[in-house]
């Protein structure tokens, strides 16, 4: 079954969170903020995702968080304010 | 019930991002990353809270989404990382 996957990360580094927005978009998720992406993934497709992402970030400082929703948490959750525009972040060498 | 209510935010202005945090600690959420607050709160509580964000974010460049998560939603989160330290936001006049 596939639950709405939600991730949020917290990463100073503009490279390294540059090369985790890439590698969400790259699984199919969206962005929802600067810094949290959502999609639909398997079970397993989430824990392909956990392995990639634990890899990218072994070792910097980076905090990144995965939450699985279910259809219901994700249904009842509420949006507030404007939709912000995201530009493509920099790839900053 | 209550059940564990995520708020992540996206807002660019300092002044307005530091009164929505001080916002979410005066509900009871504890911060669990930069731009992410996280607690227990009844359906009441959380209708409560979304109104008062509401009212905070009116007609400014913000976006706040708040997702009401099962015990097995939260339960089921992994967090990889770090535990970064979040100072206390100054409050920029």
């Amino acid at each position: 079954m596939e639950l709405i996957t939600l991730v949020i990360y917290d990463i100073p580094d503009d490279d390294l969170r540059y090369q985790v927005a890439k590698y969400l978009k790259s699984k199919g998720l969206k962005r929802i903020q600067k810094s949290a992406f959502a999609g639909p993934l398997t079970s397993a497709q989430r824990a392909e995702l956990i392995a990639g992402l634990k890899k990218l970030i072994k070792g910097r400082e980076a905090n990144v968080q995965v939450y699985p929703l279910t259809p219901a948490s994700f249904n009842q959750r509420v949006v507030l304010g404007v939709e912000l525009k995201y530009e493509e972040e920099e790839h900053v060498i």
